[in-house]
């Protein structure tokens, strides 16, 4: 188990009117960090005592959550297979969690998002005939154990600062989920406000509800279940889309020593500068601003779009 | 303050027949995290209580002291200028730090490595002229607040494993001058392996004594002074050189989940192989690898060249 640190940045607090904390999840290990290093960190847990010896699983060419399980195998010297949606040509000049995924030595298949299925089945059915007993790891580690990392994680945080509101990038809803669950645990009254950056309502919330309701089923909560605030109205049209204001965002944020992302916390931060100006987060409250990562996103971007 | 975790590697301490733990600092703050997040944090606590409030440096267009002195900076809402030689059309596709130091906001010069006295002066006085108290941070972080924080970080170990070695990429000296100071107080008898990742002897060592001299002056220790073992043999001849070894390095290590660099901890790490060969470290040894950061270096490499 590792811990991240809870920094202040009291210039932008100070600009922003709010009291905030950054729960620096960005570097988390698992080279790269992020909520996919802290998830994988649990599963291999889970992994290692249900005798798993390979691992599985499926993203983009620049999924975070595949190159943190590479990096995860490759700890344990475990067989890894990353099926990744994109172009084959990537292959051949890897940038960001794409490099890190191949120097980890993974076999990677690159195909298109149709063929995913088809191809997860087949390199999961090829370690099993050579004898592994291989995991297969859902898309961003959108599983049970990937909720308890994040229920965990609010664990971590003492009771000398408690927020108002926990504010956060929401992708497959996972980390969302753990993070209510945690704050169910802690009886803490909390707003968990969850920034899509893809899906749209009803589906979106619909999702985190469910990995919500998996995790107090498993926890055998009996209190109250907290409210799911799920904003699909930054998602700018889906995943990776990106505009002007976001980038201006990561712009103006950066002056204030904090670094965004275009794909995940960039469209997060945009989305609390937003309830904010929309006085649905009141001046002077307590933000739990909860970087979940994205370094290696924003490396991996055209640069130029960003600067110009 | 923020510390970092100490972390096994099993499977390659099982390998290479040592005892491994790997002190993380690639993972500290100032995105991007290394030796010059934390030597820039003690830096600044020290800028803080002396009344400054703007900060100038300078180093190459892919140094880290750079960006995180930018980030620092920009924490603080504090005027930065980084005097960085290098290419001037690097500015308009930046990458890895040079990217992060531009969404600062600081201001940076570039220019060639002979002119970079004159501008650091001129940009000084230029600030002054402003009325600002600005801080002339020696590149590299080359100063005894940035040796204080290594004294610092060797606190931060526990005496549940006290290393036989610890191994560092070692480049102005400060960081294994502040490793020396605080092995000493802690009253270890850990020897520490700087691997110089660019200056030969008699110069490198000349400067680690230095530095630890200074600081030994500074905590007023009156023990007996820790030996400077600072070996030139892996340089391959100078700052950001590098060779097939280095690459094949960096790959296998990274097949057991630990990420290396060109420019600082792969050299580093080939180091402490060759150590291991020659057997000046012993089987079983407990050694501790001190992870400088570099993952910014490894990203704005070219990448072609380590994958073929």
């Amino acid at each position: 188990m590792f811990t991240t640190p809870l920094q202040p940045f009291h210039a932008l607090a100070y600009k922003l009117g709010i009291q905030l904390q950054v729960k620096r999840d960005d570097l988390y290990p698992f080279t790269g960090g992020g909520n996919k290093g802290r998830k994988i960190q649990t599963i291999l847990e889970m992994a290692h005592k249900k005798s798993y010896n390979a691992l599985v699983t499926t993203g983009g060419v620049q999924s975070n959550h595949a190159r943190a399980t590479a990096i995860a195998a490759a700890e344990n010297r475990w067989p890894c297979t990353l099926v990744l949606h994109g172009d084959q040509a990537t292959l051949d000049k890897p940038a960001s969690n794409l490099l890190l995924s191949q120097l980890t030595g993974a076999k990677l298949v690159v195909c298109q998002p149709d063929q995913i299925a088809e191809k997860l089945a087949s390199e999961y059915a090829m370690l099993r005939k050579n004898g592994l007993n291989p995991l297969l790891i859902p898309g961003g580690g959108h599983c049970l154990a990937g909720g308890l990392a994040y229920y965990n994680a609010v664990l971590e945080l003492t009771n000398d600062w408690i927020p108002d509101y926990i504010v956060l990038a929401s992708g497959t809803g996972t980390t969302q989920a753990g993070i209510l669950a945690g704050i169910e645990q802690r009886k803490w009254s909390t707003q968990v406000l969850g920034i899509s950056i893809a899906r749209s309502n009803p589906r979106g919330s619909l999702v985190v509800d469910e990995a919500y309701s998996e995790l107090r089923d498993f926890l055998k909560f009996n209190s109250a279940k907290k409210e799911i605030i799920f904003y699909d109205d930054w998602t700018l049209g889906g995943y990776e889309k990106v505009n002007e204001a976001i980038y201006h965002t990561i712009k103006e944020i950066s002056q204030y020593g904090l670094i965004m992302d275009p794909t995940y916390t960039g469209k997060a931060f945009y989305g609390l500068l937003e309830l904010i100006k929309q006085k649905i987060i009141q001046k002077n409250s307590k933000v739990l601003f909860w970087h979940t990562g994205g370094l290696l996103n924003l490396l991996a971007h055209s640069v130029g779009e960003i600067m110009k």
